[in-house]
């Protein structure tokens, strides 16, 4: 299989490419606006042909490109069924599965983060199984759950319940980081994460309740602005 | 096999932790200093043993991690034969295999960037062939030719006399990349890298002679500590 995995520095954003192989129809998911040419670049040196763009939530730390590469590459654009983006072309459900080109990924409801946040398991011939969790789970940490119909109890749920049963082996591929890695897995997540490892629901929801973290700067300006892909000509 | 690759988004370096499974013996490449308590963190939660710590080439832009891994862990510091660096454990010589628990890296000798850089190619089963070239070879570029030995012709023919010739399959993990793109292929490279595709050996040499770069910033810093393995207490 072909995977890439490309970094926005300003705002920590993991966004991923995952094709069958060179040359064959391809999938993108959480892309940021500002790395619209990146992309574009990308997919046209490894010969794709990107059909298929994904969001797993409505993003308020940065800018969605899925309107930018509809528009150039024509490709669907998809986010859950809770999602009140109208602009996107597909609401996929809890369990339903997309298949592009032999790689195929499996979504899952996972709230918490935000109320519509989903995640995307890949089942994909000869490749390790994994999954791309958005900002529910991260590397060591886990999203923010106090905007957006964010929920603690949800949020840890949807993790312990959902995420944890995929198997430890499988590598978890988070939307951001903001210590320079990469990758983790489910029993790294399970054995290591602060805030889940041996912490009772409660005790998760009274960390998350007492975070304090300020808004993210680009919020007021990328929600509205992700509801329409992206693509808001101007903002008041 | 279990593959980790870290950022250190201060100098945008790439590092690389590689062992057969979790629980394992594992060896790192390219650490930098600032990052040594990530590095602990990772192979202490990944339940791994750091036997070994390789740098590519002495580094002119970051401080390397060596001589702290091997303080903290009683790790083998290797650089390549030609490295000045008199506190390496060990000096590898071209074409030599290092094994590290069935994680086999081949020592290849590619001058370019400096007169001492080596990349490592990593033969393991089930694992796709990946070659590390340290700042020799990087995505859509390639590491500046005009200090340490540099050589404009040497880097040219160390990328494609050496390096090309591993087969257009195997990823590329370079030491650097300035633009969020994590990993290539002998094939990008070779297709797309636009100091090289289509450029005779005279033409690469024309691009490297003016770039006209300023030095690292931590150039009269990095290098001579690098040479003692990041260790040196003060620097006057």
């Amino acid at each position: 299989m072909l995977f890439r995995q490309l970094f926005d520095a300003e705002s920590s954003t993991y966004t991923y490419i995952l094709a069958s192989a060179p040359g064959r129809e391809a999938l993108i998911i959480d892309p940021v606006k500002s790395q619209l040419d990146q992309y574009l670049r990308a997919i046209r040196e490894l010969d794709l042909q990107l059909v298929t763009a994904i969001d797993t939530h409505t993003h308020a730390d940065h800018i969605t490109a899925l309107g930018g590469l509809r528009d150039e590459t024509g490709c669907v654009t998809i986010m859950g069924e809770y999602t009140q983006a109208e602009c996107v072309s597909r609401h996929v459900r809890d369990e339903e599965t997309l298949s592009i080109d032999g790689v195929k990924l499996k979504a899952l409801y996972t709230p918490g983060h935000t109320d519509e946040s989903f995640s995307f398991y890949l089942e994909a011939p000869d490749t390790p199984r994994a999954v791309f969790t958005g900002d529910v789970l991260l590397i060591r940490g886990t999203g923010r759950t106090d905007f957006q119909g964010g929920d603690p109890g949800k949020s840890y749920d949807s993790i312990t319940q959902r995420l944890f049963t995929l198997g430890d082996d499988t590598l978890v591929y988070p939307a951001h980081d903001y210590k320079g890695w990469t990758v983790s897995s489910i029993r790294e997540e399970r054995l290591h994460n602060p805030r889940l490892a041996n912490k009772s629901r409660d005790a998760y929801i009274e960390i998350m309740n007492n975070l304090n973290l300020p808004n993210p700067k680009q919020m007021d300006i990328a929600v509205p602005a992700n509801l329409a892909c992206g693509q808001v000509r101007s903002i008041a």
